[in-house]
């Protein structure tokens, strides 16, 4: 892609309100763009970044359940069954925006801030025998939930993305062994996406669901809103309000503030009592339906990613979810060459972020460095007389000269 | 993928108030589900057929304009900017849906039911040159009207899958040059989905936006919502609504129902009007927008490619959209014969959906018939002694016998 022709370009200006990293970055880079507190357009940029992360979330997804996309109005009917109508404190509800609507079609509808309240009642119409059972299923959708604060860019949002996926079982045995089959999943999207040495799982309240903990995946980030404790004894971590008193200030427990990027939850019987979601087993005996919620927020992801992955001069994407491989810069007497070597990389299939525009070196490299995209391509009078091209890394200082005609071989 | 894994497959039986046939097969076929009237989820074969529909508009969009991805919740203020806030007889607005979320944050917001609102002021703040413009950004996402019927199955719901596009200009004469480019773009988009040849573009009214014409996408389809006058002189069609007044009952005019899956419309100067958007043109004079807005309704064309295509049986989807290219049937005696052709054609990038599951045949024939697919591939004992596996289209009688080693070059 050309930045001549990239629709919306980087601001510079970061937003007066923002307070983490990320949030400056991301706006001053080009990838959002603030509609309200909590509230956010993607621009080109940023959504090629959010579009390859859920596209890894999916693959690794795709091994373990099956994919659905569940809508976001519902009826309060299935939020009263489970009572939860009244006690989510960051649900919203729709209405008539004026009086010509409420003339029109005078309805309220519940604007999901989760989805068990649908996922239940959908598998349970199917009339699923016991050998149907274990059964996932997933979808990566946008969740609302009216949070009082919204400060930190997309770290925590009014309106986000979320993959999350549901299971369903015919004993607490079998959601046991699910979940951990889950919890490998989320360790290798958190690998895929270069944040698994910093992501513990820790142990955390388990709700009106089960005695026992829930897990969730506590990414280490300074603007984190969690604080964790990890014992240096045995490598448990836990969340703040599930840990040993002794915890806080202990030599024995390296305190750190995190940022959740996934949550595991045994669900157990919860809403399958609610919406009285039992199956008939082999010896024809009516069982209750065990079920487990595992959700990750892909949007906050993208935030966490630039929360641990930048330094003074703008943001370092890993390799997996960088908008392009490579930011090429060319000047006016070079445009030819570049022209040529844009075209050939395209064709190989390589990203390729082309500043062609009509800017000073300075403020092309600034924007280059800003955007952060894993590769930096320079061909400048310099550089061809040197023999090819300048080509370095985003988070390394050294560069090499490449020949132009061996750049697509270098990058693939 | 295998129909023992697929988590929700056909249910046979259609809801009883579904009207349109595309509602009935739909539902029938497990590509559907109905939350509440006009709320909708999409299964597993859904959310394929509208990923293919969605992957095809933005393929060709890509050519034309930049991806982006804007919120569903926004401001009130932006809707009062523009008087709309009091005119959409279909928007919606949210609220805290109980007291304690009354409690936390009481905030109201716009549910969107379109984004001339949100693109316009987005654009403005790229503070754009002359030389910038023209510009183009569009989106993939999800729109909230609260239509008062909503009885047509996924043809006219409150909640919908859209691609919106939005064009800015220098001068009128560049949006009208834009305008066509969008007309041959969607003529592109409608010929790959294989409803090309019954849409017509037909004349609509302009709105408050223009004393010219709008132009409607209007497939040819019984249960469509619109009234179309084709004119046999010059091949001109009209929307009943701004048809000639001699035009109902006259041998001049073809009358036929039809659904609209796209259009595309001259905003003109409206909303930079209200949202006071000039640039500066070379001569340093200021100078006001021109806009264009460009829709089709992607899970809207899902409904009308099966109101198209569809017998007694079930649905025929084409190619280009159907769920997997090809059903695999086999039965116990063949079972490990079509396990190794459906890992060898799923290794060589082909999809299949194979039937393992341990039913009659009649009702492995009469799912395959109902989903739809493109090829069915049947291996049986008759069709190993005969040679291989039977190989039919799903809208052809005739069908061949292919050696098992021969399927995947067949096919691919």
């Amino acid at each position: 892609m050309k930045m001549s022709q990239l629709a919306i370009r980087p601001e510079k200006t970061a937003p007066k309100d923002a307070e983490a990293i990320s949030h400056k970055l991301l706006a001053q880079a080009g990838f959002i763009d603030q509609v309200m507190a909590g509230v956010f357009t993607f621009l080109p940029l940023g959504l090629r970044v959010l579009t390859k992360i859920e596209n890894i979330v999916r693959e690794e997804m795709d091994k373990i359940g099956t994919e659905i996309l569940m809508p976001s109005l519902s009826p309060k009917q299935l939020w009263e069954t489970t009572g939860r109508l009244d006690t989510i404190d960051v649900l919203m509800k729709t209405g008539p925006a004026n009086k010509a609507a409420e003339q029109k079609h005078n309805a309220e509808y519940v604007l999901n801030s989760t989805h068990e309240e649908l996922v239940t009642p959908l598998v349970m119409k199917q009339n699923l025998s016991y050998k149907d059972l274990p059964l996932a299923v997933y979808q990566i959708q946008t969740k609302f939930r009216n949070e009082p604060r919204a400060k930190s860019g997309i770290l925590r949002t009014r309106e986000f993305r979320m993959k999350d996926l549901y299971s369903f079982h015919t004993d607490e045995a079998d959601l046991k062994r699910y979940y951990e089959v889950v919890k490998e999943s989320y360790k290798n999207i958190f690998d895929r996406l270069g944040i698994g040495g910093d992501t513990y799982i820790s142990l955390a309240s388990g709700g009106d669901f089960t005695k026992d903990f829930s897990h969730e995946f506590q990414t280490k980030c300074e603007n984190g809103e969690d604080t964790i404790f990890l014992s240096k004894e045995n490598g448990i971590a836990y969340n703040k309000e599930v840990a040993p008193e002794d915890a806080e200030g202990s030599d024995n427990y390296e305190e750190f503030k995190a940022c959740e990027v996934g949550n595991i939850f045994p669900l157990n019987t919860k809403f399958s009592e609610a919406f009285d979601y039992y199956y008939t087993d082999k010896d024809g005996v009516k069982k209750i339906v065990y079920m487990g919620s595992y959700g990750i927020g892909t949007s906050r992801l993208m935030g966490v990613i630039v929360e641990k992955f930048n330094d003074e001069r703008g943001i370092i994407w890993p390799d997996a979810v960088a908008p392009f491989k490579v930011g090429l810069i060319s000047f006016e007497a070079t445009y030819e060459k570049a022209k040529d070597t844009y075209e050939s990389l395209m064709k190989s299939g390589i990203e390729v972020l082309w500043d062609d525009r009509d800017i000073s070196a300075g403020a092309k490299f600034a924007d280059a460095d800003l955007i952060g995209n894993p590769w930096r391509l320079i061909i400048s009078e310099k550089s061809l007389s040197g023999g090819g091209a300048e080509l370095k890394r985003r988070d390394e200082e050294k560069s090499e000269i490449i020949a132009l005609d061996e750049i697509g071989k270098r990058l693939a």
